[in-house]
């Protein structure tokens, strides 16, 4: 069972596109054990694609294509398609009508450029986009499967996941070695003492593999196992899940695609408190993070971004002395601020951050990356210092995660310090 | 003139690791004026490798590979190299003293796996690698250039800047034309009524490139100009830029890299104006957009995030009657915040946005993606309704743009309404 994936786009081939619709649908593949023979980028030149189709449709059993399906004149695939199966256009009333829904629900007026997009090949099946106008074609012909998707990332993800996956597994039962993938999501603690901390990794292993992935969210673990079946593979994964969780389970927070944001909102709405958030530095990131779980209005009550010492002063009641003592980057400011948000608010919890996010703004004492959270509910109130490095967007970004992991740890009762 | 891009390897077939290497060689070579006929990315096959070397060194002058070169045992691009050429290894004394020196300069021992990589194919040429251990090769025949490097992107990127460009610039001096690209960065408009409102694109162009790409974001176009020369090419650009722009140029808040909270945080510090914001569904984004850039504290004076009703009454003095009246998502809502923000902060300028995110919260007179904006200032106090989709993340970025566009048109005095 091969599968070949085409990408068609000059914006791919000139680097102005950085090629992340390829990587996502050969991960899938791969979880699904469909061996990926190549993957190749075409322009937007009808005669390559042509060319490009023959060549591998010939030597694979799955083709998946993204890119070129848009409304413009630069979206040659479907002709190509036409083309190369030798095929007609027809009208479908199902995408038309879609995209006519897809257009009143904004308002406008269905132009003919877009209506033209109800015009499919004759001999494919059409994939519906629930999130855009261009539908995806799917063609199966002689146990062969040749699949092409808009190349616009959430249009050609939701298709893949929703039509795609599922018609390949319908299609193709496999008979091999069963592998499984258990990905754990760390922060707070950077790769190298996960590693120290793991001890004899191989004795832990046995044969499976664990990568350490680490970004500015922290340090992902994929586990992976390879048994003869997916039973004696997963207690496999189970037993060294376990032991991993023994020695560094206060480090993870969650698993596979999971959000720390959406792990502290369901702490929070489990024990029904309200939260409220104060933020300098990361200016709102860490309320819109918590924003992106759906049903954060039960939980989040407001958010203040006191950028300004006035707005620290006016709408958090910091003491301007204070202010004036120790800096508005310091251990004090943050749990001003924390104790300030939770009062004005009448929320359960005040969650606060003050930092140096750079370029500018460092002192001798202060340095770039030089990070104060403060928590507080109506026992305690307490601030940690944390220290990152001197990217601007990578510091709003960890410093995020550092305050979301502290309400973590906060709610599940796991101690701040190491 | 035509290149191929080769890169090896099967953690870029599954998706472990993003492309950026043939991202890199496809730009350096389009700024070149090299076309780019394809890129292929090859499992760490020989056999495949070797096919696919073939294939493309046939049709193509140019063929630039990555990857495959490192000393274990599934680096196996030198030996299909070596049968693809039928060529044999030698030892060169001059990589062996590299790599001696490499591990001397680390305190290291030179180990045999690492001693082995100063064996290369007879027929090449080799690239010293300054920051490694594998040496690249370099292959002229018959006209033709083939040329393979390591896939460790620092390694590759320093042998493409000293050798490889230098190198092709010499081979390739004066035989092609120029070839120019500039991208316009559009928001608040689809591409269907974009690609409408430009008219006879034929015409426009006259056999220059133009590619609509779409996010939720905006739409960027992209136009690419090949003429003899660079001063002409250029001069073609200048004028399909400047009739583009006639025609919606109200639309085009930037180019290239840009971003349009960097453009309305210029405009802001430019003119010496404060700015606040109230945010509801978009639950900080805008904040958090906005102090992404650097000097954010010039003109940002606070974020509220008004989550709760009482939010919005409390501390942006929104009407209790206006929201039991009309709704906490509606037109007079959304001024009222404007309107508070900008007062209770003494502001120049007071932005809001409140609205239905999704997937909860519609009601039939209020769909999910029903959103308003508000801005005021000292003399005017304005909003208007926008319809997005139903992705709650996608949702919240296009609310968060269409703030900021409103806010970019509202400093350059541009309608609102298209």
């Amino acid at each position: 069972m091969n599968a070949h994936i085409i990408t068609i786009g000059d914006e791919i081939l000139i680097g102005q596109t950085l090629n992340t619709n390829a990587a996502f649908i050969g991960e899938k593949l791969s979880l699904k054990q469909i061996k990926i023979s190549g993957s190749s980028v075409i322009p937007d030149d009808e005669g390559l694609i042509i060319a490009e189709f023959k060549r591998v449709y010939s030597t694979n059993d799955i083709v998946l294509v993204t890119g070129g399906l848009g409304p413009t004149h630069d979206d040659v695939t479907r002709k190509s398609i036409v083309d190369f199966f030798e095929t007609e256009l027809i009208v479908n009333n199902e995408v038309l009508s879609d995209i006519k829904n897809f257009f009143e629900a904004r308002g406008r007026e269905l132009t003919e450029t877009n209506a033209d997009q109800a015009l499919v090949p004759k001999i494919a099946h059409t994939i519906r986009n629930s999130r855009g106008t261009a539908p995806g074609y799917w063609i199966e012909k002689k146990d062969k499967i040749f699949a092409a998707m808009p190349g616009v990332p959430y249009e050609m993800k939701a298709m893949m996941e929703d039509f795609v996956l599922p018609r390949l597994d319908e299609k193709f039962h496999d008979k091999k070695n069963a592998i499984v993938v258990k990905n754990l999501l760390t922060t707070g603690i950077p790769e190298s003492m996960l590693f120290d901390r793991l001890g004899n990794i191989d004795e832990l292993l046995k044969g499976a593999k664990l990568a350490f992935l680490p970004s500015q969210f922290g340090v992902k673990m994929r586990i992976t196992v390879e048994d003869k079946s997916e039973d004696s593979a997963l207690s496999r994964l189970e037993e060294i899940e376990q032991t991993i969780r023994t020695k560094v389970g206060k480090f993870i927070y969650g698993k596979e695609e999971d959000k720390l944001e959406d792990i502290a909102a369901k702490l929070l709405i489990d024990r029904g408190l309200k939260l409220s958030v104060a933020e300098s530095c990361t200016g709102g990131l860490i309320s819109h993070r918590l924003t992106n779980f759906s049903g954060s209005s039960k939980f989040l009550e407001r958010g203040i971004v006191a950028y300004s010492n006035a707005a620290k002063v006016e709408l958090l009641h910091v003491d301007e002395d204070t202010i004036m003592k120790y800096g508005a980057v310091s251990l004090e400011v943050a749990r001003q601020m924390a104790e300030g948000i939770k009062s004005i608010s009448g929320s359960d919890i005040g969650l606060s951050v003050t930092g140096i996010m750079g370029p500018t703004g460092a002192t001798p004492a202060k340095p770039i990356g030089l990070v104060y959270i403060g928590i507080c509910d109506e026992k305690i109130c307490t601030a940690k210092e944390f220290r990152f490095g001197d990217d601007r967007l990578l510091n709003k970004d960890r410093t995020s995660q550092a305050a979301l992991e502290m309400l973590r740890k906060y709610l599940l009762g796991i101690a701040y310090d190491d």
